[in-house]
């Protein structure tokens, strides 16, 4: 392993990868490795959180990342609130600062949340003392997803050092694709974003990627083969080919697969349009790690809590 | 007791009545049975699911069925995960099997669904490791409902055989209707649909069911009578009588019970129209048992789950 | 102290201040005390509720204050289900007295309501034997809010006798002004109501209150100034005056402030409309005790439910 694992998390919050050290990094990982075992276990479930309260604020509708945050709380014996922003004070014009506040003083240990603007997990972390935990902010970090990424890769590859990692899609606008390539370039990974120029990012550069306009010649010796889904949401904008061309041309088959290496798995954050950005065939088939990602994402999320946590969990696991 | 329990519930999953031997049966009313009394102690708790998940996947409104399955878990001490259709995936356009097989990557022990499709339950009994409990599926089962049925008629009359039920109402369209026909068969009860010939089920002679156009003669000398909630998102269908119609010729009045024998018992699987299907005397009067469905619900979904654990439920003994 | 503490609460349910005697409300205040230390502890948790079943029944939308509750009952490790307007059997036209009966069947030991029409919680509490406590009915009460304004009070002047409270805003539509007006009549305050004639209470003599057209001379000498919130959703009616004009002449600022008494806290019950009724600088300031409200009304909520547990919590005790 070329990155030594941390001794411990250095911040009280998880708001991005940009925040964190490699070994930081590392360290996650190697505690998710640990923590993926209770999933096996008869009774699913550790003390090491009984008796704090975690909020789960999401201000975006989200299922699969919420049941995931919602699993991983419940495993570790959480008290968890859902507050979702249909039903919250925000729609009688309260402010992200007041409902923080106001949440804050209910004396929550966490606050997982996903928010519509860039940066809302990184002001509210200022302002509370509770841990923030970032399920997604706007068009900015992912960071839980990049690290059950990066963990589903390490199942494989032991190493994420050197390895040759294609994201293809609506890059401009994924912050999954964003936090993946902060992940993996610290790391030491080489990462291949492939989407048309006008879905590319705009600091491609500064991000330490390789930018390709086609799938073809980014797929070349490729060990992971990340396909991003499309946001139907976003179609409206002219910037966007159509969807039978995005999949003339953009669309994971398994021809197109055959160019990656012999090893090279396939990875999709979901929920997956079949036909669109990824074929049936290459979603179900033995190369595809998906369902793999859904499991790991369930063990790093408790990992992070589990290490926020800290000298909590000493408190809980005599009682 | 005609029927002899059985030792053990067979499959992994409760789908239907179609599905359950009458040995099986009788094994979920007894075990239901012991369970009753959990309701009534000052701490209303087992730990028999301590450490299992419970996904409650509903794809179509429910409050009550909903509420009585969330209920019973926690009586039983699982977690919960509630999953609603308004706020899930399946809005961005994924598949059941997509969900589904994403739900099963977070290792839930059980799923209860409730989906508009009649047999989409079974056909993730197939693809999924979990056990699947049927919480109504389209216009075809709603097995825990029959059950709780059944188990509040024995309460009354001991033995399910020979029994007279009337089940009066949109029996076409009713997957309560159809359940308890099931299930009644099965236990030696004679079943008598009332509906007017629109609203018959096509499928009436296999049911092993006497057919009545009129409620009167079906009374004569029934020990059941079950009325079903019109159910009024359906009133647009031209097949529907108006509902003063309705209420002349097919509600449960005082004077219509009269025609049942003199120990008749009046069910409803709510909620009531009153003074559509029922009048107001019937519904709160001394035969009424309505109530009683609700409470035995919960007791009747606590046994589906204690016996599906089956073996896990000595792992969560000694712990 | 001049109230003595009662012994116990007399009635099953809390319905509304008016039902209280003083000694009640010490008693409230004073366990309130004790279980606000709970929120400090590294395990905020304790065992006084385990096995009890608490539903939150909110037949109008709510944030705030379910989560309040929720929080409350989770500390005291009650099960807790959520049951809202929007996804209940209510849209399908039954009555409160249909759900309440049918919820009842299920044994829930607690019932938190929230209604749209004033004296919905009593009509409950008569018939159903859970203890019933009221989150808010239309415009009659919101008795937990006053008594967390009460316990806020105390921490700052001890005793609430011969206190001087402003309150202001639309005063009329307002349950927070109506159960504070109860009690702090009951506990020997002072209690002056600020707004335009056309939104001051109809039965403004029978509360006790003094009535003031305008904020400044009600400010003079004023030991606590509370403002209200303004419904925006009311602004429809010809009653109201302009935003604008209400900030002029009814918002809390710095200058208007300075009026009262040096020592005098500044509250909210909250969503605030900052700009609108209360200037930020008063918010934020440091007289306002606005999120110690919140943080009160946990252990308020925590001791209603201690409460009214009465005997259940030996038994709970020693398991």
């Amino acid at each position: 392993m070329a990155v030594e694992s941390a001794a411990a998390l250095s911040g009280k919050d998880v708001v991005g990868i940009s925040h964190l050290s490699p070994g930081e990094i590392q360290l996650i990982l190697d505690t998710a490795e640990e923590l993926l075992e209770v999933a096996k276990r008869p009774i699913k479930k550790v003390p090491a959180l009984r008796g704090s309260t975690v909020v789960n604020l999401f201000m975006e509708a989200s299922t699969r990342t919420r049941f995931s945050f919602e699993v991983a709380e419940k495993r570790l014996s959480a008290d968890t609130l859902n507050f979702a922003a249909s039903s919250s004070s925000v729609s009688k014009g309260e402010t992200l600062f007041d409902t923080a506040r106001n949440l804050m003083a209910m004396a929550p240990d966490f606050i997982v949340i996903r928010h519509p603007h860039s940066g809302a997990p990184h002001r509210l972390a200022k302002v509370v003392p509770a841990s923030i935990i970032n399920a997604g902010d706007g068009i900015n970090e992912h960071p839980t997803q990049a690290l059950l990424d990066a963990f589903t890769m390490r199942q494989t590859f032991a190493d994420l050092e050197g390895l040759k990692v294609v994201i293809a899609g609506d890059i401009r606008h994924s912050r999954v694709a964003r936090s993946n390539a902060f992940l993996l370039d610290k790391m030491g990974a080489e990462v291949r974003f492939v989407a048309p120029a006008s879905l590319q990012p705009v600091d491609v550069e500064e991000l330490g990627v390789i930018p390709f306009l086609r799938l073809e010649p980014a797929l070349e010796g490729a060990d992971v083969v990340m396909m991003l889904r499309i946001q139907l949401e976003r179609q409206k904008r002219v910037n966007f080919p159509s969807m039978r061309e995005y999949f003339d041309f953009f669309a994971l088959t398994p021809e197109r697969l055959d160019l990656a290496a012999g090893h090279a798995i396939v990875m999709h954050p979901g929920p997956m349009n079949r036909g669109v950005e990824i074929d049936s065939g290459v979603a179900d088939g033995p190369r595809s790690v998906i369902l793999d990602q859904v499991t790991n994402g369930v063990a790093i999320r408790m990992a992070i809590l589990y290490l926020l946590a800290g000298g909590r969990s000493e408190a809980a696991s005599d009682s």
